[in-house]
């Protein structure tokens, strides 16, 4: 019979090292962290399908203008609560060109990376309407997110939408705001962990529904393009980036340059907060910060202004330029992150030619895309055990309960995986397959 | 009978714009929006002493290590939660060799400027400990912190020293921590608004009661080395910047780059959390965040991490090299920032000889040196009513009780008096001395 790489003895003895009882649900920190340890300790390397590392080059556009904006003076001055002019006309131009979406540059607004955006929009939508304190989430979600409700004290409820696609969605939805204790919509659109994507009958449905109840939606659009199936990333031409903008005037969409510029080092994403809500005034944050309560004002001065005081001067101006240099056609960051597809194809053929199964596998009726992220399940096992069986044979990756799914399996990466390391997950897998036959 | 520059219509008209009911309560950022209005408006250049902006260029040695490190690829690289290696050890150097206190590099973290260090450590500090769930202010203070535990819905408790200074401090200080909810103290010094220095006397009076009461001290350093009385800046020499960490181990200090080295754009600081709170284990962070609750990585992980998932990467590369370069004797920042003791000691002399005098004029028995701000007051006006005023003689400041004082005055910043605009300013003061005579 064949052995694992690693026995449990190694396993148990790396993972009780970190304090961690109980390695299913492990975070995904504690979840990298046994695998550079047992690489370190036995020299065996992992294949690592766990964070969401850009595996890129970060766009050089980015950079030289960050470059330039360092020989300027502005490195002394504090940004200005509400961004830079450029970026903020850039992000305009940028929501235009490539999501058709019309939004005052007043309420383009640059934050420190999208965690900071989604941080401060908690806190801005769980005050502002009396008794409506709760976020709900779409899941499978981020669990970055739910953390920060946790760290702010603040209430959430989700649901998990795999038995609720298409029409089913309405009912579901309603349900839950009915309570009438629902601030806050929150998703990722393509979707972390499975990379399903809303198609436009249920992001019609939660924007129409988001009126009726009187609810914000926050878009998470970290992985901004990037369904493979349509071909979308041509500026100011069909189709464009799905989205819930076009069905409601509640929302606040996140782009972020981690991504689509391969940028995470930097901590720079933009808002884009819809001119009907920067301009309503709401007398709970009257009552709370002074003036007469308007959405835009309250949120980017009296809250994101609170957090960090602006966002990092020189990288403003890179973000500037990237956005700029996309509108203008001349960064295809679509192509760019089509590597991460591409890699993910292979990773999903070794994958099922090896006994597994997608488990997020059709938005409605369509097979899903090729992205940053995909779900994996193999036979009955638990997200949990399939994440602990995986360490033993030199794989890490996260469970699926982690993001808050209640189906069976794991969330593999794409983004580190080049051809070699590709060959290396055959071979493993192909051992997992073998030991659990 | 000579006129004022602006009349109370223009004022008025200005302030009514912006949606100020009550000039005499405005926030900083309404008094600066007042002051520019006006300016465009009528032409007629105002004298800014309302924000804090450094006025001098940003350190060089920072800007050419971020340019050097844009030129690799951490940019797309997510920044660890804890901070890149070599800034660990220069952080930890700096202490040493400007304060002359030992802490381990693990304790020494970048944050997105100290904004988010206190943002971070009043969450921290409220709910490691049942029942302590209350910052305490030692006021005046700075204006913004106070406004962060509004957003995040935390309590605060305050004093002004102005009646506590030298042994008196010790009583006052005591009342307020026997009743139990107080969590942390917070001060910045030398002061902002007043530019006081707490002595030796008082940091251990402050020290002795947090070990005595269990409560951490969150000492803000925004300007470091700036006590122009001393000659400090040398590195591994005494005399050392003053802190509370000579008296007790439940210290967090926050070390801002934003003054010391005119780097306010890039939102960069770093904190360091003394030895035996960082290991220290709280049940209530364990029952929150999971783990065994100790401070130090939870609040690194599970707290800073989840409001911005690092400090920008390239930025704490800049910052490296400039505390690596102080460390070393190649950058004089005590020096450089030289300058606004200089502004200020011009700037006093003009007030003094228009019939002003300084509100928060000694520590406890020695005069207070010269630098980034000092308190002003006017026969017997107001705060309120002096900052009301000098809008209409187009001098722009702060209202002391916006920094929690109790004393009548404004808070004057010296950072953007360059000679002609303390000619600018002398002219009006001499202008408003004869129009309330």
């Amino acid at each position: 019979m064949i052995d694992r790489i690693f026995s449990t003895e190694q396993v148990d003895s790396v993972t009780s090292g970190f304090g961690i009882t109980d390695l299913e649900n492990a975070t995904i920190g504690q979840c990298a962290a046994v695998a550079q340890r047992l690489q370190e300790v036995t020299g065996v390397p992992f294949v690592r399908m766990d964070q969401g590392v850009p595996g890129l080059e970060p766009c050089a556009v980015g950079r030289e203008a960050e470059k330039l904006a360092l020989d300027t003076n502005v490195a002394s001055v504090y940004p200005a609560p509400d961004g830079i002019a450029p970026l903020k006309s850039a992000a305009q131009k940028f929501v235009k060109a490539f999501m058709d979406i019309d939004v005052n540059a007043a309420g383009c607004v640059p934050v420190t990376g999208s965690v900071t955006a989604s941080f401060g929009a908690f806190l801005a939508c769980n005050q502002c309407q009396e008794g409506k304190d709760t976020v709900l989430f779409i899941d499978p979600g981020f669990p970055i997110q739910k953390s920060q409700l946790r760290v702010m004290g603040g209430k959430f409820s989700s649901f998990d939408i795999y038995e609720y696609r298409g029409e089913a969605l309405k009912n579901k939805l309603e349900e839950m705001l009915k309570v009438g204790n629902i601030s806050s919509i929150i998703y990722s659109n393509p979707n972390n962990p499975a990379w399903i994507c809303l198609t436009e009958q249920e992001l019609q449905i939660i924007g129409e529904l988001a009126t009726k109840y009187d609810v914000v939606v926050l878009e998470d659009l970290a992985y901004f393009d990037m369904d493979s199936r349509k071909d979308l990333g041509k500026p100011y031409q069909a189709p464009f980036q799905a989205t819930v903008a076009r069905y409601t005037d509640n929302y606040i969409l996140m782009l972020s340059a981690s991504k689509i510029f391969s940028y995470a080092g930097q901590r720079s994403a933009f808002i884009a907060i819809s001119d009907k809500l920067f301009t309503r005034n709401f007398p709970l944050f009257a009552a709370r910060y002074g003036g007469v309560g308007q959405f835009g004002s309250t949120f980017i001065n009296a809250i994101l202004y609170m957090i960090t005081s602006g966002t990092t001067h020189t990288t403003q101006y890179g973000l500037t330029a990237m956005l700029e240099e996309s509108v203008a056609g001349n960064i295809d960051f679509r192509a760019t992150a089509g590597e991460y597809a591409r890699r993910a194809k292979k990773m999903k053929e070794v994958f099922i030619s090896n006994g597994f199964h997608i488990v997020y596998s059709k938005d409605v009726d369509e097979e899903i895309g090729d992205g940053f992220f995909f779900s994996i399940g193999y036979k009955n096992f638990s997200g949990g055990r399939l994440m602990r069986e995986f360490i033993h044979f030199g794989v890490s990756s996260i469970s699926l309960t982690t993001a808050g799914s209640l189906q069976n399996g794991i969330r593999a990466c794409a983004s580190r995986m080049t051809d070699e390391v590709v060959e290396l997950l055959a071979e493993r897998l192909a051992m997992f397959n073998e030991f659990h036959s």
